[in-house]
């Protein structure tokens, strides 16, 4: 999460302790005043709540089941949010445990990249325990500039998977018109313009083609992971029998541009699947 | 063409006249003050500048090639501007035939829709004669707030595929969306509110949103004719064997869609391609 | 499995047990002289080799690992053979947890349908303990006219989510191709003539054209199965980065059948998607 | 057309004269008997039926309304067959203008590859003039193993691209499935020993694996016509609003196969489009 959040949560009068795999991923969040717990385990006895973001189903399951993990610090009214970006089955299986010790739960993953967390303002999808989310309510403000409440667990899992799909089949569909521009002889630039004149201008549109235009990927949302919410929103898709070809069609271009060494670099690279 | 730009064009001091194959639909132009052509050829014949506009490749060499069109008024010195959105093998074919006959000859495809075709708020492209672009300034003003001159003849059918393309495919990802939302027990409008909070809000999204909302399909860019322009666009990326994979894919959503009578609707009632 | 199958492990000697979930779908077994199992574990401590046919990794899993299950009965010596279509993380679990408790494992999927299996004529695709596989020799050609022993666990599950993958996404193609002879006016008996006429004259074509033309969609093999390995191959191909965009288009198809209730119809209803 | 069957054609008695654009391409018929004319034009004039094959619709357009072409040949009584895989538009176009002059017209396009052709042993798709079906009985003898009449002019065309998009998309599956059986690490050769086992197996899976298993696309059915058909079909399919969309996943595949200079290679070398 953005350094300013940590430092919100500071000046907010909050004690914040903070633990990553990769210990060094926490030093700035040290230097402005958080303590570094040892374990998953220890951060969750040592805080009312716990807030844990990581990459996809398994390394969520491992956070909470895994060894010193986060289930080993739960006790009666201890609170967990986990703002990944999962499944509705994995977070509805975690959901269960931690209840099942007494725990309370959120699910809330956050839409937007990496300069918006910085900023504080992503957009807040929570579902699960109500009460938790209104005591999260000062913490989610630091973070975000809007959330939503959606109910019972795994809406919030389901919605966000939604949202991505969206962003996710429409940058493959931005990356295809600028590449049939580029070899039909017309300028990308002046399909930029065109479509800032219309109504699809967006800022997504803009700043996604202008990463193209300059050939700048740097990573604002990781393309592995756009792929894996593709794939899981594809799954959903599958568990009431919906097709979803578009999202379906998204996610080969995706698998393509994976292959082609992309997976770290940001969505706007899945331009790369279309020009080898 | 919406009545607000014939009533500018006979502000601006011009004499209008106007033909269409349906003489009733240029009854509100007659009453802003345009005269009735009887034929093509005719309104050709009396006017310095013919803009035409008509649905696909087949209607637009119907209108100059067929029994008193538009070529048998051509003569050294006459215009003509082709609006519709076609293929760059119709226009650059069109262009040949009247420039061997001494005419002057501009392709101009708009990018928008009735709305903003009624307040003058379309997105012009235009291509082929420089000089013709140039005398149309003051024309394309009253009908558009932008307009781009993109080279030689086909330029501008290629750029205007490709913006088609692009918001085609987008819809169909809108449609997909808000019916894996609804199958899944999520609230539509709830997943609009989330998109129009990030930065994928444009006037578009939330507009086709609101369309499929309302369940409002009234007509303001027809299925028929974006499916028109997939189809161009697909074969576009064919002529120089690129693929477009989300074209496809949404090309055959739009197919279903037709084939469920959606065809004289909005474009937004793809929709039913996936609840049907 | 077949009748037939069990019938001639009997003729060759073998004592039988059997164990349903469903326990009459045993009658016919026990009428042909084989002894019912009351759990899965009983079946396992009683037998020198067990064998199992589940419908998706969840039941090949619970059947492992659930209450009264396989793992239960496991010994040292004891050998287990997986006889289920499932992915490879699945079957390669299973086997570590088998052979941590000093038992013996095989996979040995399954190509074919039901008509094979009661005539023993399928294709046995096994991978694992060799030593295992070389003493299943009797009875695997008591169920099937060939086996292949293909190497280390999990690749058996892999070879046969290709193979029925390239069956699948064909039956949709094959459901296409008579769809789009139908709406153009044409024959789809003779589009079948024509077909046996050719080099893709193939049992699967005639039988699933035959299938469709009579309108007969008895089970074969289940729709509701092969949508599942079709999902299950496209996630082998994303786990090493590998697009399958005709597997993808067939799943979507497979889906919408899904939704239409031909789960529990033989593939070939796919054909439903189109005409609906 | 193969040699095979001109020297048939000659062996019952026809006088055979022949032309193709690029001369030399006749010498080994001439070789065998046949006279070389100078036209198309002067072919049908001195012919009693002409046979033509060429490769897409505006060839076949040209090759009867160009300069010195079919139609300058045609008076009444005069029989035409065109056996070029073409769309329904194009022959329906092209027996029109020959009937208005008193021809007799017939479409007989061909399933099958150079190596049938050469053998005789082609699959021929009639329509049109009856009378002129059963005229040419002998001589679709002499090149066919079956032929199939199918009532007006257009049926043949449609079902020809039925058949061959039926073709394409599943070589577009069989190429899918080897090269996922080699990026997880099984034997292409295992999976089509298996295939060859199951009920799939056919002459054209067999020939196409083994094409791509020896790395051998010497063309027996050129990769670009294969494509042509593919477009053609989806384009029928859009005609009345089918989807068709494993036709349009394998165009796309195809498309990239293109890019990647396979036009003139065997249709399996789509097989590479999944390797780049």
């Amino acid at each position: 999460m953005g350094s300013g959040i940590v430092s919100n949560l500071i000046k907010m009068g909050h004690t914040v302790t903070v633990w990553n795999r990769t210990a060094e991923k926490c030093d700035l969040f040290i230097q402005e005043g958080a303590r570094l717990g040892r374990t998953p385990a220890e951060v969750v006895s040592t805080c009312d709540i716990t807030f844990a973001c990581v990459s996809d189903p398994k390394a969520a399951k491992d956070l909470v089941l895994g060894p010193s993990g986060v289930l080993q610090g739960i006790r009666p009214g201890k609170c967990y949010v986990d703002m990944s970006t999962v499944d509705a089955d994995t977070v509805t299986e975690l959901a269960q445990v931690i209840v099942s010790r007494g725990g309370r739960f959120l699910e809330a993953p956050v839409s937007g990249n990496q300069q918006l967390s910085n900023d504080g303002m992503l957009v807040i999808l929570a579902a699960g325990d109500r009460g938790l989310y209104e005591d999260c309510s000062s913490c989610f403000q630091a973070m975000g500039k809007t959330s939503f409440f959606l109910g019972e667990v795994g809406n919030a899992a389901k919605m966000m998977l939604i949202v991505n799909m969206v962003q996710g089949s429409f940058m493959a569909t931005i990356a295809e018109g600028l590449t049939l521009a580029q070899v039909t002889g017309q300028s990308q630039q002046t399909l930029l313009d065109i479509l800032n004149q219309g109504q699809l201008a967006s800022i997504f549109l803009d700043q996604k083609c202008q990463n193209i235009l300059q050939g700048n990927f740097k990573p604002d949302f990781y393309l592995k992971y756009i792929q894996k919410d593709l794939r899981l929103a594809i799954a959903l898709g599958d568990s009431v029998n919906h097709p979803t070809p578009m999202a379906a069609a998204a996610n080969e271009v995706y698998k393509r541009a994976k292959a082609l060494d992309q997976s770290d670099n940001d969505m706007s690279a899945v331009y790369r699947a279309y020009i080898h």
